[in-house]
């Protein structure tokens, strides 16, 4: 389906499937984050996902051309990013498959059953409320900071609405690891698999990719680093495969 | 000074500062975790350094070597190694600056002052008292095996034996590190450094080296991966640096 374009916005292919998406050069754009965080995630077609703080709904329509899940949520605060996913999702024929919900992850418990789906992802901010430089652009610095929710509210929307057993995906800086995984454990989500991104091997790590198990038992695989350059500009053969070039 | 060796004994060359090693072939023998672990330390030669449950004394020789602090206590609970890393010390006339203290390290704040020592550095047993095929031989099974004391035990010694903003330097097992962090920080034992091991880039990470720093504030720098291996059986020029070949 043809959508309309707002001032500012562009189409991006995702070089998935066929789909596309509507970005705003001027407001949040997506990154490796989101589409390092889609490789990582493990589902397969039956089962149900929501992906919490969804922005322009990247990681939803990601997920439905790498799981064939049928039944993929994307829950965003913000009005326009929101808009900007629901026109994406229009834009690639997904009306059936990809739900944009408006809403507060802090109301999760209200907004959707408890414990009805699979998988919850997330790629949330990284930054503490009052860390690091706030962007004058609200959509920006709420995708950054804690301004919105802290970890706790995106980690205690991902145990309510798992069923047990499911599986919590995210995406987040190693420098907060520690209190990441505090509070992971402190909502039974057990860490059980993680995976180090670093731009070249002899750099320090820059992202962490996490999943845990709700109620799982104590057993965490640290996987293979995933690099990001083998030289300089040069992307690696894995990096070129996630992103499906 | 030249040592008598009992049956079963060997010595071996450490490759630095030509200190040596008296070890049993039947007994536990230092792995590469306690080398490793010597090189991911930090200390200065005016530091007061322990290392909980050093066997036979392996961490304590190499600090010696590569930090030049003239301040080193090894703690045993075991007579058998306890006194094979006593001769191991006389062998290497450090009789001065290296002391093996026979003890338990749940004694450790009646063994020494407390807030005394600037760096704590321990290569834990690894695996749950239950956990795994237990070793026949004794001290292995001890040294492998949570029977004498838990990864609890030797962290609330650390925090004991800490001065403020000393640091705690450690190995462990990947696989526990949601409980090694949930420990730490219980113990206000902050991680702020951490290195994984792969034996290849391609493999999962086999060990964890973690620093934490005692009232220490959030913030962690995950290093560049520690790979031990450029190819079968070849070590990676950082591994035999850090060995001294």
């Amino acid at each position: 389906m043809d959508v309309k374009l707002q001032p500012g916005e562009r189409i991006d292919d995702l070089e998935r499937n066929g789909y596309r998406i509507i970005q705003n050069k001027n407001g949040f754009c997506f990154g490796m984050d989101a589409v390092l965080l889609s490789g990582f995630v493990k589902a397969s077609p039956s089962d149900r996902i929501i992906d919490l703080g969804t922005g322009t709904g990247i990681i939803p329509i990601l997920l439905r051309a790498k799981t064939g899940s049928t039944d993929i949520t994307g829950l965003e605060i913000q009005e326009q990013s929101a808009e900007m996913a629901e026109r994406s999702v229009l834009l690639n024929d997904l009306e059936k498959e990809v739900h944009i919900v408006r809403g507060d992850l802090k109301e999760a418990g209200t907004l959707f059953a408890h414990k009805t789906f699979d998988v919850v992802c997330s790629n949330p901010p990284y930054m503490k409320q009052n860390g690091g430089l706030k962007n004058p652009e609200e959509a920006k610095a709420i995708a950054r900071h804690e301004i919105k929710c802290s970890f706790e509210d995106v980690a205690e929307a991902a145990k309510i609405l798992l069923k047990p057993g499911g599986t919590f995906f995210l995406v987040h800086r190693p420098e907060r690891l520690s209190e990441l995984m505090e509070i992971l454990r402190k909502k039974k989500l057990e860490p059980k698999r993680m995976r180090f991104v670093h731009s070249f091997v002899e750099d320090k790590a820059v992202m962490v990719l996490i999943e845990a198990v709700s109620g799982g038992g104590t057993f965490l695989k640290v996987e293979k680093p995933l690099i990001i350059y083998k030289e300089k500009g040069i992307y690696t053969e894995e990096i070129r495969e996630i992103y499906g070039f």
